[in-house]
């Protein structure tokens, strides 16, 4: 897709493809589900439907980077209102269930690619940057603001920590077969204190080294990744 | 399959037929193994091997029950001649990724069943309780004769706590795709550390908030999984 921006009419034409691959997936699953299927469905041509987006891979990074920017509107209604560090992450997480509720079946059914970290569909994956810069730059928005004080040391990399935490959280939300997630939610208002906790003792110097091993374990994982 | 011991040859008979099983799920996928391929190949009925083993997932239960046993017995190595809880817990760790090594890419394709918790093949599950019970009594094992002095209210519980951990790593692990899985290596040795300070530190005044906080999380959890 070129990157200059869509006409009205091409951006509905995008979206309605993308709406239809979804729905597709949902109901035939997405090893199933073929571009041909997608474009037939949406009543687009198949090089209609390639020329929007390259591969099916495309439609779900699409799916993220929506999900993200629905995530973004709604965390900064949450930071408006909110100063205090547990109060904005625990809105911040609840939201993502809100947002993330009516994909739930369609989650826990396509997850099989996204679990596997080789695949361009993971979190983890080069694909997957510029959902993942996001949603890393949405906690370091959430983090700025609040009333958290947090180590120099500590406060870089604390972003990313907690984006491994929501992801975490997504990871437990996705096998989640309680009504509406109710556990998910659940996990969410546990979590929260303990992290607020954790944050807040981090300044002391007893928990230093606590500190220290922790960002050297992200250190050590991240350098292996990449080697 | 009946309670009582299985005579030298019918152990030898199911031996085989689990072996064969494992071979087959490797080579053709877990999906695609029939019971009935399995006894082909195993040159046994397709009644008998229903006798040793119900379904595939009691093959399954099978194997994670040998992965058990053999851990059991390098685990019981492990500590008998190291008596530091760092030590013993890095040993155990370790053997467990020496155990799983020859099977990783049986498990990188098997565990698009286990990771969902609502499948008898998770770690999770009803019927995983007699490997999951020992795996956690290996844990209170290594706990119990270490040196780590341990809050009363957080003994009972960390065994458990530490089973998670090593789950945790087994994630890692399945989708571990560097040579010999070197990047589970240095998790585990990353790990460690940290988890041996938090230990040692948890019966400061200063963190029994937290432990109460974890604590509290994981009966949180466990309640609303069983409600």
């Amino acid at each position: 897709m070129p990157d200059s921006p869509l006409t009205p009419k091409a951006a509905q034409t995008r979206a309605t493809i993308l709406a239809t691959a979804l729905q597709l997936f949902r109901e035939d699953g997405y090893d199933r589900t073929t571009m041909r299927a997608v474009a037939k469905s949406a009543g687009v041509s198949l090089g209609s439907a390639y020329y929007y987006f390259a591969s099916k891979e495309h439609l779900v990074q699409a799916f993220y980077d929506e999900l993200l920017a629905e995530h973004e509107t709604a965390v900064e209604a949450v930071l408006a209102k909110e100063s205090g560090f547990a109060g904005r992450l625990r809105g911040s997480l609840e939201a993502w269930l809100d947002i993330a509720e009516p994909h739930h079946a369609f989650a826990a059914q396509f997850f099989r690619n996204a679990a596997d970290p080789a695949s361009p569909l993971s979190p983890f994956s080069a694909e997957s940057a510029p959902a993942r810069d996001g949603s890393i730059a949405l906690m370091r928005r959430l983090l700025a603001g609040s009333d958290a004080k947090v180590s120099r040391r500590l406060e870089t990399r604390l972003p990313e920590l907690l984006w491994l935490l929501q992801m975490g959280i997504v990871l437990f939300w996705v096998y989640d077969g309680s009504p509406g997630q109710q556990r998910s939610r659940t996990l969410v208002r546990g979590v929260v204190p303990l992290v607020d906790r954790l944050v807040r003792m981090s300044r002391l110097p007893v928990l230093r080294g606590v500190v220290d091993d922790v960002l050297g374990l992200l250190d050590a994982i991240q350098g292996s990744a990449e080697g």
